[in-house]
């Protein structure tokens, strides 16, 4: 994350002369920052004299807001894959909308963007406190959800026509994509909505976000399947547990849920290259666990070793949100293990748990319900007050308000080099590298 | 399951003269015996007059017992795929007999039949209290297992070798039937070693058993993977949750986990032939309930459909122990529903899901924990009564002795005309017939 | 429970001309009974000669039913105290009666009986697919509960008003109680209304019913109590945990939940007298289980151990619902103990938990939610056949049709001699009587 | 939290001259330190030009290493109340020091600091990997823990006849007194024992640690309670369901878990007071609720409204550990509250619950279980570096190191004006103030 290219300065839509009507001990004024970086070392080093450390706009609710709730018209929307946490992210946003700040015109776009074009025929949700007040013991997304963008023009136009004044946005970084886009024809039609993202990825990997919500809720359910994939292998003259996790790009859930159940042994992530064969290679080291201690347990992240699977002249598949179609990493390596051991004569029994969709369509555990409802704050307050362009997200230990494009730039990787990898090297004992070099 | 087959007499080891030391309320007597036949509409049909109509033993404590607690070994081998409660057997075998009888010198036979034969070098665990205090909170089996049979004559070597009194086999109808012909080696050979079966099939399909420890554990998680589907269904157009659940022969787990889970639309097992194609079939009734609701959720027992899997002059494979090796039809579902809509030109979003592996692996729930302890304290006070050849199992409300080949001989299928499926068809809608004819 | 007062007959509204919208492979016909006796040495000894064996008539759907579906209108009524499963039992009547017999016309009763009485006020619910779908993933009564009965003109007066066929009473023994007289009353003014009762007790204590719905759950929640007091009990010197459960006649929640999770010690339950003071006293037993093993776990049902609590010219009150207040056992023992100890100047940590709200109020289990759904569906097939004055259950393995006044007289109570309160002995060691004489 | 009282920095036993045998991608340098406060607004104004913000030494493994793994002798020891994860704190430990650092003799004290003083007899526990590899799925502590301090010099003598070289103290405020002390006396006598503390407090409460473990988990099962409280309050008319929840002198438990579960609308804890009579007092809110509602659920944190409790002239009791014993501000206010609704004619269903054990009890949740593991093997990296008198914590999003006695000087309250605070406002609806001036 090259935090250099980024300005961190918020879009306001104008200016403000309606009074907060929340009753609340301390508003945040908007010069309110938080540094980006909290080391000590970079102090000074990074920034010439003088300068301002870079820094974040901190969230919270404004004293003057934008919108005057009795005439102010919301719209919430979900896009992407399933993620614990959504329907606790829309229950917080309409109770904070209507309760709070007295906004009583709520409604539900269905099916994602989908929903805001017309050709779909998808109907609308009115979402009122009595709609939503028990949706977070549900998994999944009351409005339902689809994959890929749509036309930005049409979208912006359902908008216009719904009379909308606030569009929150719930996605991963297509969405926010997306969102941009949006907020950049409205500012071009000269329109005052507001577009707020709240960020939604399972895998933990937008950059400048500390922790996506879901991501908790989705190590809980990994935990399971890792549990289970340990008393397979113990169960069986030297059995092996191998468990796909989630990680299109990076391999934060294989790596933290290894942290989280200690039984695991291998942990194999897209940020870490490894080899099969050879001495130093992944096979010969699951040789060696086995015959030392008579079972093992692997995750795999479903984005690594695609260099081990791709042929050499293939071209590159891509889905409807604009995705590339990976390689089925679990399958790939069932295979490549069962053939190993025949070759060498070791009889070995093999378990293979793909637990994918049993781990995002849980309903959000106690930690990410907290967290959603307080995102879902920050953003009714955020959206309030006028700003736009712009998603909350926590960095640290804040909660800020980052431009849109921030995050839509990059992913952020598990770094092979940074202390979360380095508690799973010790917590497994996986050797640093399984590279033959 | 022709009842009339079996005369469901149990073989004893020789006279009892030793006094059993445990202090219960009441002991049962031998001629305890419970109606095989509970319906009124039997009575006095299908028995002669004058008859006794047909009945079984009752489990329980016997007043006298066969072995010497102080000078008798007992020994526990659990054979065949995992199982939730295993472990809650073998803890409740050891307590009882080390706290009730006063048997302290008991082993556990590592992975299976394997561990009776010397070749496989596996080491003999010592089980006291200490060891199994706790295991009941872990899934799997302390032991381990294995698949496959062994060497009958080598095996009641080993077991004259260390000297066992009791042999306590956990496992399923392959293994029932190693422990018959254990039985019959013993019996030829005069030896005075009880053989007690407690039986295991996560299936549930042993007849003359109501239900096999594990099952409902297995319910409980198989329902977790259908909340999901049904979520997974309900998140996006079209959607389609499809999950395989075990049983082989039967659909027991199925059906039950349907009526546990209301959210499931179609239940496929193997007892129900159903066709594809046609007017009449799968697809056509899938897309009438797309077209009807905009979403569906699909149950598929492992043994389903697998006539419409196989090609016509396909041999049938099996393996380590003996079991037919069936077509994945998970996958081949998956694959023709995908076809099928394409062909049609309607978009759907199928989600599939193959939990197995994380059903029959957790830690029984408390109704199996308590069902595994009632069941290895009556396979206890069986084997110290010099009973021997037998298992220990629950028909109708009461726990009884049945004879090993009882429950060998055949598979317990679910009755399409029986009140389970009545009550699957009420629950989902489906159509008592998916076959064109 | 004496079977002999009881005759098992059904009542019926009168003469069926309908068939039965329902596709069913099987309809079960009225003839059909299960035997009340399963063991083979009652058989011949408690019946004369030529008599038929007591019997009872089996639950299913029957051909031809009473009421117009197209016509009729049902209601449902919760009371008495909460219990997991209430709402599975009303979505599944719901369900069956909209789907299966094509009865649109459902209404909700709120608060129990009060809902039927003008001066509470109350509102009706509207019944349909899609209010009650998902609510059986919520623990207690969409319908809201309330204890005590109502003036039974009054109630007929509304069904009569609100022009209801079928009446659903989810309840325990007191709700049966106002069934049933509700039912006379029906008799007497001749109306066309059938009472249907699905019975309803936390604490399993109704006679004639093998297992009422929620206790599976209750089991599974006090499992996790015991275990935490298990916890609780090893982490301190000389540690105590004291579980109170519910169960005010009978002690089977305290026994069964012993035998699902075998960390208890002690049991102490209504049936089963025992002694504070002296050498066979409990609180020498629980002195020597300290000394010898360092903690120990006590289970406590609310009921056990009045006759130690009351002080001898006590008079005995009564709640809402007619129930005996009943002495708070738990803090009474937790006084005793803490007295004792200290007076042999021995130093203990009791930790003391009563969770009872924590084991009532959760949703069902699977298999709760299973059998919730089966028991819904047979009262909706007994009601549209036109019985009346009756109720659903299950006995051995059979569902069953028994009269309202079955289970009102009297208490099923653990058997002191009984196979459950032996293996509770035999799993916890405590000694079979801890009274002096 | 007045941090300008504190120096932060760390004690070391001596100079280095070993290599860390350990395995990593990167040391972390004995100079690499976080700032403490974060927010931009403080930047140059706290501090004078020229000067260092003030900054925390961060945890990491050290190149150089103070002993020698294969002499050195770890002791681990757990004190005060439990709390969920100390099993997965002492399993990490051992692991750690075992397969990373190669140190082997590893004893466990048993029942806190009672464990180093000889009079009380309690046995030493020898944590190998295979008696500590599945202690994580327990909760509590294998090791048990007692209340109160010892006599120090008496425990360091304990420490020097076992050889200790480093002693992991798991505990909290008392217990990080008593490592303090007993770091002094072995400076004193100047000897070569590193002590290191893990801190815990499942009330969260401990000042400059961001979360405490434990917290997490106790949240989860808080929330279970108030999930049964909104149902139980949902049940009956005019419901009230009231929560104790921990938190003696701080209100983070009741504020997190409001936040968690959505449905609780009244909070109260010790840092916000409230008056019960009066126009703006908690009973006429509480009233208002209920009449515009129909139910409620309250919070209470133990340590809130003790100044409405206590009596004019009362003493102060204290327990072993020198904790205030409070008043039972839960059995308190369901009187208060009965007497409130009796006096004004108004019948209510109050249900009140004390789910504390039952949530200090369980094991460690995946969160929870991470953290514990990164926190144990960070407070090896630091032992082994012979950094002593020291605890190891997170702050903002870093792993610190922290001297002892920071955090035993006061209390982390929760901050009236903070956004927690403000968001429980939010989320519940509840008045800012209920005092009536």
């Amino acid at each position: 994350m090259n935090k250099k290219l980024y300005d961190f300065q918020i879009q306001n839509l104008g200016k403000r002369t309606i009074s907060a009507p929340i009753s609340v001990s301390r508003f945040t004024p908007d010069h309110e920052r938080v540094m980006f970086d909290i080391g000590l070392k970079d102090y000074g080093e990074s920034e010439k004299a003088g300068d301002l450390p870079l820094s974040i706009e901190v969230a919270g609710p404004r004293e003057t807001i934008y919108f005057d709730p009795s005439k102010a018209k919301a719209a919430i929307v979900t896009c992407g894959g399933l993620c614990p946490g959504i329907n606790d992210v829309i229950r917080a946003l309409v109770m904070e909308l209507y309760y709070r700040y007295g906004v009583h015109n709520i409604v539900g776009i269905r099916y994602g963007f989908q929903g805001l074009i017309p050709e779909f025929g998808h109907d609308i949700l009115d979402l009122t406190p009595e709609v939503i007040k028990d949706i977070h013991s549900e998994g999944g997304s009351i409005l339902a959800s689809s994959r890929g963008g749509q036309d930005i023009g049409k979208m912006v136009d359902a908008l216009v026509r719904m009379n909308i004044s606030l569009l929150f946005c719930i996605g991963g970084d297509g969405t926010m994509k997306g969102a941009e886009q949006i907020t950049q024809e409205i500012t071009k039609r000269n329109l005052k909505i507001s577009v707020v993202g709240i960020p939604k990825t399972i895998d933990n990997d937008l950059p400048f976000i500390s922790k996506s919500f879901g991501f908790d809720t989705a190590i809980s359910e990994a935990v399971k399947a890792i549990k289970c994939a340990h008393v397979e292998a113990n169960g069986a003259p030297m059995g092996i547990g191998l468990v796909k996790l989630m990680g299109r790009h990076s391999g934060h859930i294989a790596a933290i849920a290894a942290l989280a159940e200690s039984d695991a042994n291998f942990v194999l992530i897209p940020e870490v290259p490894f080899d099969l064969e050879g001495n130093k290679g992944f096979l010969k080291m699951l040789e060696g666990r086995l015959k030392g201690r008579g079972h093992a347990v692997v995750l795999v992240a479903e984005g690594a070793g695609q260099d081990l699977c791709r042929k050499e002249d293939e071209s590159v598949e891509t889905d409807a949100s604009g995705n590339i179609r990976l390689y089925d990493i679990g399958i790939f390596l069932k295979e490549k293990i069962g053939e190993y051991f025949d070759k060498i004569g070791m009889e070995t029994n093999l378990k293979y748990m793909d637990p994918s969709y049993m781990i995002r369509s849980v309903p959000a555990n106690a930690s990410d319900s907290h967290y959603c409802g307080v995102l879902a704050r920050y953003a009714v307050h955020a959206g309030m007050a006028g700003k736009t362009g712009m998603l909350v997200g926590q960095w640290n230990s804040a909660f800020v308000h980052l431009p849109l494009k921030t995050v839509t730039s990059e992913k952020k990787p598990v770094d092979p080099e940074g202390s979360n990898w380095m508690q799973v090297l010790e917590s497994t004992g996986q050797p640093p590298s399984m590279k033959n070099d």
